[in-house]
């Protein structure tokens, strides 16, 4: 049996490298940037801890593109490297050096200070991009700087440097397949998407300022511009910061530096800040949303101390919750595993039921604390709430304090509240509760007049999974409770009382009525049906069921629908009241054109209530009408 | 000046390779099939210019799960290995093998077998799973077998194996996270979703298969039962062979391989097979399309050499194209590249513009071979066709001559079709062309029947896009055609003719019933004009001005809308008939409330036809009219 060494040459990991990355070639430069932190805050701690007795002022990183010479720049101002250790970093592709200064200084603050990368892993990813790269050195510690450069193949070449200045500028040839990376507008978009929140300030370019006039300026004196250094991050991000240190204006203006091209306010915040079992910061925001859901998922952006990660929180936040914004960042979230992984991961479960624990409490504390604003903002959060009450039954149950119904007009009850308020007035003969709620205000007119006639409650639904929601809850109150859309049936048939109404006519008259509709009416889209109502009630009407509707409405939403019931075609019933004055008319016509003719007039009128009269059938209609009109 | 080599020992290579692949861990088991399938075609290129005199039989490869021993096995009957050849191709990391063979034979056939692979360079992802990994491998020359075994350090151990079947077989001692590649359902999946149309069968498990019942069966007798492998793959896919070898049956067979969830037939097909001077084939189907053109972008899947690559095509097909299905496979586009790259590359350029060409003549070359069929296809088609037209300025081109038209009568015409059937009578005093259309038939039902009633055609267009489309044709047609909704004014106003009719009311008495008509609507919703239209046209109508109409609407569906209109309130006009006998009747109205009340009635009438009659005053109305029913 023989042993030995894989030999792998350096021609032989470029390729590596480019096969594996596809077309992800961006993230050079987010290495290169993590890099250059590292060294900077490498140096403030060495300050810090006494080893290195120098001044650091405020170090910075700067971005530079040469377009004559097809060069990119990287410049720090960190430790910096002696030519041993360039020897020892980077010609041993891997030796993580983050990993080793760790360890030397485990005891210290080190890991506090956030040390992010591992030289030497991510510097060769820069040659995904260029032929050629350049390393200036000079190390804190009072020794020459040195200069290495390598193109790519098994060789480099190192030797002193006159550079003077304390810090590390790498130097990038680019490729002629890759010029995209020497444009300024390229590049400051890379920064901004990686490096944004970055601890180190990053400068790229500069930019005109203009000075205060002095006091005793001339009226048309022009102010006068000074040239300053662009700096494209913001060091010191809010989340990094502790909720006592912010204020309101400080939560909104940190959202407008997320979403610059967002220009609606937030509704309100929530501030993650957790270092036990695991380690997360964040902030999270409920912005405005419209009904449709898709439109503004995955705005939530993912990191790892103060780099950017990934926009896509998929596994991480629970599925309702991303629709939110904001920011999380944790240092435990395994990014190196496959999304199934990561869904049975311990350490990502906590951190999901941790997040969703906190926008409940956070929820609760808002209606507490000030129940007319949540009142206010309650339609733009919703569609949050309900698809969380839906999805995860923790949340289902803390919600029970907060989510709201809205009546028609316009008060917010919770359910508690409603129960109370209707319990004694719509309360069935079988003492089951009877819930009405209406979708459109404007389309449902006529029905909810009548329920509010009654002196019954009717609530304003509205949100697309509302169907999904109140099945849900009606099988958590084992049914003792039925929600009703208030068209669904002629308000007394919606809620049965004992009493019963006395009928005007006698069976074989219903009989006959039922059959004078039938006969003009198709039979395969409504069932008549002739009932006692109220005198004062419509005198024919149409509605659909609430069951064969709701099953409609949750299979087009997705999921639901059992029976296949989302495939039937509409069927409607068609309430015929037999105490309506007309009821009697219709009988007692002396020519059967004349009572054919009231029943048509009486189904155009009903279709016309639910909008359903149309095309052909409206024209005449109104064509009619505009006759009738003319010779009144 | 100190020269050197780049130490890259193998300790460092797996968290390299780890860093760069992220949430990609399942590429591994692509990679390793390439490798096996790199190997069987080399043994039948071998074999095939005599190099090899051995029988080969049917080749297979067989992928293992061993639940017990957490190990998957991919074992392949190809060329196999010596222990030479394992040293140089598995522990010289990226040695290409697959160069190094077509380097040889390169004057053979061995470019059309389609070499996959680059060994070596693919085999070490399998660390990204395992811990250790073990090959056992026989070359088809008569030498001894290799065990060669890797535990992801500087170590590897190679000994002679007892192995007698020629081949390789791959161990993977799968890590503690990564068990899911245990699972049957995950290996499966992969397998599908890699390397579902590889050029060698790949068995994974059994199945059980009935055998025929013997002529001289009981009749209560069962069929026997045998095991037989379960091929995942189908070897030779549709695409790679000639159009002449297949006929409409086999490509949708093909269809219902690719989309097994999907149940409505293609509508037809294009085969791509072209080899200069890029090599491309592939077969893009055109599916029943709804108006949602979100919901079913990126079904087309891009392989290379058989083997699935991603079902992002975004920057290599054209993006109206993108909404189409199936295949395309082609290994001269560029994937180490950014997709920004990739748009500008000349070869994509080449190859997105030959499949435009490839679907223009498609289209041509279906409606010229049979119209009607082409008629019945064109609401599924329309929305890709339109959308083609509108981004690119070459389909535009060729697309006049099969871009239908259909009227609101189901009739379909080409452009120059439609021009000659209206040039005579819907041509304004201005000579300029005014085509009418409607967007909905029940809903413009009115207004389409007075177009019709004076004999001219009205179109149905209907896509979410048309707005921007038939403002490009009135653009490349230099404004000498005007397109307008039929409901966006009267007729009469619509097609302006020399021809005016004569009023009935003089100049005053106008004013005088415009004035009535604005105490009584709302001013900042509708303009009042009074209008000397024919007797027998509505006498009061709601319209809203096609150039305000068709900015909203070309807001909504993304672009346009210069000027801001999208934001504008709705404004309507209300046309007041002077010639109809209401406008005298309401003038010569004794009191003041019957003048109001008609004009109300008449206000309630024209909403009513617009379906604009909505809420309260929808209530109103219909009730009062049942009390007039009752009354009459």
């Amino acid at each position: 049996m023989a042993k030995g060494n894989i030999n792998v040459s350096v021609e032989n990991i470029f390729p590596l490298i480019k096969k594996f990355l596809y077309s992800d070639h961006e993230i050079f430069l987010r290495e290169l940037i993590s890099n250059a932190t590292d060294a900077t805050l490498k140096l403030e701690h060495l300050v810090r801890i006494g080893e290195a007795k120098i001044e650091t002022g405020q170090p910075k990183i700067e971005v530079k593109i040469n377009k004559e010479d097809n060069t990119l720049h990287i410049i720090d101002e960190g430790v910096g490297m002696t030519q041993d250790e360039v020897k020892k970093y980077i010609n041993e592709v891997a030796f993580s050096g983050a990993e080793e200064f760790l360890e030397k200084y485990k005891d210290s603050d080190a890991k506090e200070t956030g040390i992010i990368g591992h030289f030497g892993l991510g510097f060769y990813s820069a040659f995904m991009v260029a032929n050629k790269v350049e390393i200036f050195t000079k190390s804190w510690k009072d020794e020459p700087a040195a200069h290495w450069t390598c193109e790519g193949t098994t060789e480099f070449s190192l030797e002193e440097s006159d550079r003077t200045t304390r810090g590390t500028e790498i130097v990038l040839h680019i490729n002629d397949d890759e010029k995209e990376f020497l444009e300024d507008a390229r590049i400051d978009e890379l920064l901004v998407k990686y490096n944004k929140f970055m601890p180190v300030p990053i400068k790229f370019g500069t930019k005109e300022k203009e000075l205060p006039l002095p006091d005793d300026a001339k009226e048309d004196e022009e102010p006068k511009k000074v040239t300053v250094d662009k700096i494209i991050n913001n060091p010191d991000p809010a989340w990094t910061k502790q909720p006592t240190e912010l204020e309101e204006k400080d939560y909104n203006e940190f959202y407008r530096e997320l979403y610059p091209t967002q220009f609606e306010e937030p509704l309100f915040h929530i501030h993650l800040n957790v270092d036990y079992p695991f380690n997360l910061t964040g902030i999270l925001y409920f912005p405005k949303l419209s009904n449709d859901m898709a439109m503004q998922k995955d705005k939530i952006q993912l990191y790892q101390n103060q780099v950017f990660v990934t926009d896509n929180v998929e596994g991480i936040v629970p599925e309702f919750l991303t629709m939110l914004k904001g920011v999380i960042d944790s240092p435990d979230i395994p990014l190196n595993v496959s999304r199934s992984y990561l869904q049975a991961d311990g350490a990502v479960k906590k951190i999901s039921s941790y997040i969703t624990r906190k926008v409940a409490d956070k929820l609760k504390s808002l209606f507490n604390n000030n129940r007319e604003d949540f009142e206010i903002k309650w339609n733009d959060i919703k569609v949050v709430i309900e698809y969380g009450m839906l999805t995860e039954d923790k949340f289902f149950d803390k919600a029970q304090k907060f989510n709201l119904f809205p009546t028609v007009d316009d008060t917010y009850l919770t359910y508690e509240e409603l129960e109370g308020k209707i319990k004694a007035n719509q309360t069935d003969k079988d003492d089951k509760l009877v819930v009405l709620y209406a979708s459109n205000k404007e389309a449902q007119h006529g029905a909810i007049k009548s329920a509010k006639d009654k002196g019954y409650e009717v609530l304003l639904l509205d949100s697309p999974i509302v169907s999904h929601l109140i099945q849900k809850i009606e099988t958590e109150k084992e049914n003792k409770v039925s929600f009703v859309r208030v068209d669904s049936d002629h308000i007394d048939n919606l809620i049965k009382k004992d009493e019963e109404q006395a009928s005007k006519l006698n069976d074989e008259e219903k009989e006959k009525l039922k059959e004078s509709f039938e006969t003009v009416v198709p039979k395969e889209k409504y069932t008549v049906q002739v009932e006692a109502l109220a005198s004062d009630s419509a005198p024919v009407m149409i509605t659909q069921p609430e069951f064969m509707r709701r099953m409609k409405e949750m299979q087009q939403s997705g999921g639901g629908g059992m029976f296949g019931m989302g495939n039937m075609p509409e069927m409607y019933n068609l309430v015929v009241n037999a105490n309506h004055p007309l009821a009697s008319q219709i009988l007692s016509a002396d020519k059967k054109e004349d009572s054919e003719g009231m029943i048509k007039q009486s189904l155009d009128l009903a279709l016309l209530s639910q909008g359903m009269l149309k095309g052909e059938a409206l024209t005449n209609f109104v064509n009619a009408n505009f006759d009738k009109l003319q010779n009144s």
